[in-house]
């Protein structure tokens, strides 16, 4: 059985970007494009030019790829023709070999938004497709609020419609831009608008997610014959989102009926980049990524109910809906007070800490990291602290240093311009082999700008670490969390820190106070630790050779 | 027309708990159970008894409400009698007038996981719920891993619901345990399953949210005939999470077909609750609360186009598919480099500053806010920081008092009795009405342990503000949100901090700094001035009085 092709349009760049406190810059943009490009979309949708300068300027740095790039814009206003409109020339002058335009096709849009004739409306959707075509573009029409328009005036909707396709549209995208219409809805209306003689494999679906339900009003629009959808990565996008394409992709290669019915761009190799796509897309806009994304998010494959975890070691199909490598995702057997000792001794193995079945000191690693959560630890994150504390408990934690003090000062004060400057010091107190080292250290960096107190505490503490300083020389901060968390009864400070050294490695610490310089630091001397265990480990393998 | 009566049962505080870092406390079980009794659930499920002790607190301390009060637990083991197995014996000692007992409803599960017989599975359902019947209690049987179940041996899963049905369970639950099953499949399943014998009002559907269509999957079950829907708030729950109540309340009780079909044990005024609820959970999770989410979220009334935001302000049900206030929510036209000034004047108004159409301070504030959003400021959320700026810029900010300087400082040492401990020492030196006030504070709180700097801080500004000095005293600091982001070409700080006082008003401000302790002082005054304003207007007010 030959399997029909569907199309996947991507709009992250344009009403991605109207996600509330969204603001892509041009390299962030090209970068998303590149990635999109990769993993296998149709079309990229860059923005709209004329808009703002941002999009403008990504039209003119992007480098022609396998997707369609495609321009944004509307349909010409009412009192001039499509050739005369300044809006619609700033969209063709990002000279994109695709275009797709919004227009309005709801009747109370017409009159109450734009407040033009409702006959004027479909001439100037017909004229602005017509322009397009006579000016080589692939035509995209946008149906703004279409499926409320259709319930309101099925006639006047379908003629807008009608307008654009025999204007030479390629595709017609019916948009639920209030996101108010629930798939079977979706799925009825869809078959009424081929019914009336459009062409499905003309029909393009376009849905937001304001009743949770984007992503199965998609596949019911497929399912009813549309054959391009409109989606994000990670559902960016107004209001509650998009679709995403990121649960859509892996749902159309691996899921029944679709995988054996239609055939995408994306390829079974692309695929298993997709959750390192979603991640980039989080780096960039600097948040956290959802845990609980569908496919790509790192509890999706996070099995924490005693039962599930111990049946999961057994055999993962019993509660796996996918083989997590499929999608790039890893399995994840979160250490809580919930688990048991199997999946503990494999965490611990993962770590390189081989223990036997009923060890004692198994029931007691279990124990401390219960009371440390408690205190607001948060190990399900920060491996390399769980290791630490394991090897504590196993006795197999070396002393490498021991802190004796340290103080740390931020003052804020005018300097001899009048202009408030602020200075972080740092004084850092330590004990290696018995011998104590005094460390002092400011924070200020290469510009001369105060980079705060942990700063000066990480500078002065890896100042001199003696017999260890060349292990530490090429380990970087690349990630500092900080949230307010209950510990016990209070709320107290957990930080998080990112790790990488220059062989690849990168880990998690955690550090927990009320006070947040201590968290900090406490984060930071446990990240210090752990690679001077793996350094040290590397070193005495070679030593054995 | 009659509407038929669906039931609402929530596992909140059961399978919710399964979430990925997520463990209630007695009291937090407590408040919650509380809030869903409020809105109007029909059952609450909350917890295994003698799995956790936890669970088994909350049932003994739980006052009864109008939700049936439910435990969870499994069927019997097999070898032994329902009345001789401990695990069912400890479900049954917490005294609820419901218990849900799951069990395995898929050979393969049978076989491989539990390692019993086929019969023997089907005969632990059937003397497990005709235990619960003997002992007098509602007995529902959630059927785990149902759908995979029913594709693989519809006849043997057929056979399990029976054996609970006919023994006397009063729902049958339908579980798609791995989240697998998409919602056309479910709604086909559902129909065979009634065309079997079991009818649609003893039929229950639990969803997982692995494809992102849980919402979508028991709306489709309840079309097929299904009476009883299990969720969760905020679709808290194990992986991807459950199907979110938050959403299929709203959409059961506004949208159609739903609407004028079914009834539901939540009213229109408790409707009005949701929001509330929603948040309350992610103020006991600790969680910032998720802004797309639908319905209840910051951002699901958000309107950030420009074209959207100046439509909405003509007629709200341009770009809106329910009026946010019916679900406890509100409207939001966020700040930011894509809204006009109508939408900016609109903002300003909310904060008490009338500006005229066309003044130029307006174009000034875009200005402002852009260039300080680049540095990493977000006045979405930080409104009386916006305020703020705003007045900066209209000349109507007041000079209550000028920070000349401050130093804080934090020392790590052993005390006395060789324990590593913490102080922080603040001085801050202000001048009120050109005199100088100098303050000292350390860091202290009543139980003698160190808070830190910020704490420091924010104790010696407190200290003497001289006239201005009772307008503060009724003022507390909630909440204190840190994070890291990018502030230009640099990682920079941005702290949150949520203020309250005696009136029962709360506001937001920001601050930011590469050095955390300079971001967090910055919202610190923030907080300050703002309530001062708010307190000499009123003062101002009285007085004209």
């Amino acid at each position: 059985m030959t399997r029909e092709r569907l199309y996947l349009y991507d709009t992250t760049l344009r009403d991605g970007q109207q996600t509330q406190g969204v603001q892509f810059s041009t390299p962030e943009k090209l970068r998303i494009a590149e990635a999109l490009d990769t993993l296998g979309v149709d079309h990229i949708e860059g923005g709209w030019p004329g808009a703002n300068p941002t999009d403008s300027a990504f039209f003119e740095e992007v480098a022609p790829g396998r997707a369609v790039m495609t321009a944004f814009g509307m349909t010409k206003r009412a009192g001039r023709s499509a050739a005369n409109d300044d809006v619609l020339a700033a969209v063709l002058n990002a000279r994109t070999p695709s275009v797709c335009l919004v227009g309005k096709t709801h009747d109370f849009h017409v009159e109450r938004a734009l407040g033009i004739t409702l006959e004027e409306n479909v001439e100037n959707i017909r004229a602005s497709v017509a322009h397009l075509v006579a000016e080589g573009r692939e035509a995209l029409f946008d149906a703004e609020h279409f499926f409320d328009g259709w319930k309101a005036n099925p006639g006047y909707a379908a003629e807008c419609l009608k307008a654009a396709y025999e204007a030479g549209a390629r595709w017609i995208v019916l948009c639920d831009t209030n996101g108010g219409t629930l798939p079977p809805e979706i799925a009825r209306i869809v078959s009424e608008v081929i019914a009336a003689g459009i062409p499905g494999d003309h029909l393009g679906i376009h849905t937001h997610n304001d009743t949770e339900t984007a992503v199965a009003g998609s596949l019911a629009a497929v399912e009813a014959g549309a054959r391009q959808i409109q989606g994000t990565l990670n559902g960016l996008g107004e209001r509650c989102g998009n679709a995403s394409l990121t649960t859509l992709i892996p749902t159309l290669l691996l899921k029944e009926p679709y995988a054996s019915r239609y055939e995408i761009g994306v390829s079974r190799a692309a695929l298993e980049g997709l959750t390192r796509v979603s991640r980039m897309l989080d780096d960039i806009l600097n948040r956290v990524p959802m845990k609980q994304l569908p496919y790509v998010g790192a509890s999706a494959f996070a099995h924490k109910a005693g039962l599930h975890a111990s049946a999961i070691l057994k055999d993962p199909s019993t509660y796996e809906h996918i083989d997590p490598g499929v999608v790039g995702n890893r399995r994840f057997i979160p250490m809580s007070n919930q688990a048991g000792q199997s999946n503990l001794r494999r965490r611990l193995e993962e770590a390189g800490l081989v223990v036997e079945k009923g060890d004692p000191a198994l029931a007691r690693i279990l124990e401390t990291v219960k009371a440390r959560e408690e205190q607001g630890y948060a190990y399900d994150t920060a491996q390399a602290s769980f290791e630490l504390l394991a090897r504590e408990e196993l006795g197999q934690m070396p002393e490498f240093f021991e802190i004796k003090r340290y103080r740390v000062s931020v003052e804020r004060r005018k300097n001899k311009y009048n202009e408030m400057v602020s200075l972080s010091e740092a004084v850092v107190v330590l004990k290696i082999d018995g011998e104590k080292r005094m460390s002092v250290s400011d924070s200020m960096d290469a510009a001369g700008s105060d980079r705060g107190p942990v700063n000066a505490l990480s500078k002065a503490l890896a100042k001199d670490l003696g017999p260890y300083q060349h292990m530490i020389d090429d380990m970087r901060l690349v990630d500092f969390k900080v949230r307010i968390t209950q510990g016990g009864t209070e709320a107290v400070t957990r930080v998080i820190i990112d790790s990488a050294d220059g062989q690849g490695r990168r880990w998690s610490t955690v550090g927990v106070s009320a006070n947040i310089v201590d968290a900090s630091f406490e984060a930071l001397l446990e990240a210090v630790r752990w690679k001077l265990i793996r350094d040290t480990e590397a070193a005495r393998a070679e030593a054995a050779e």
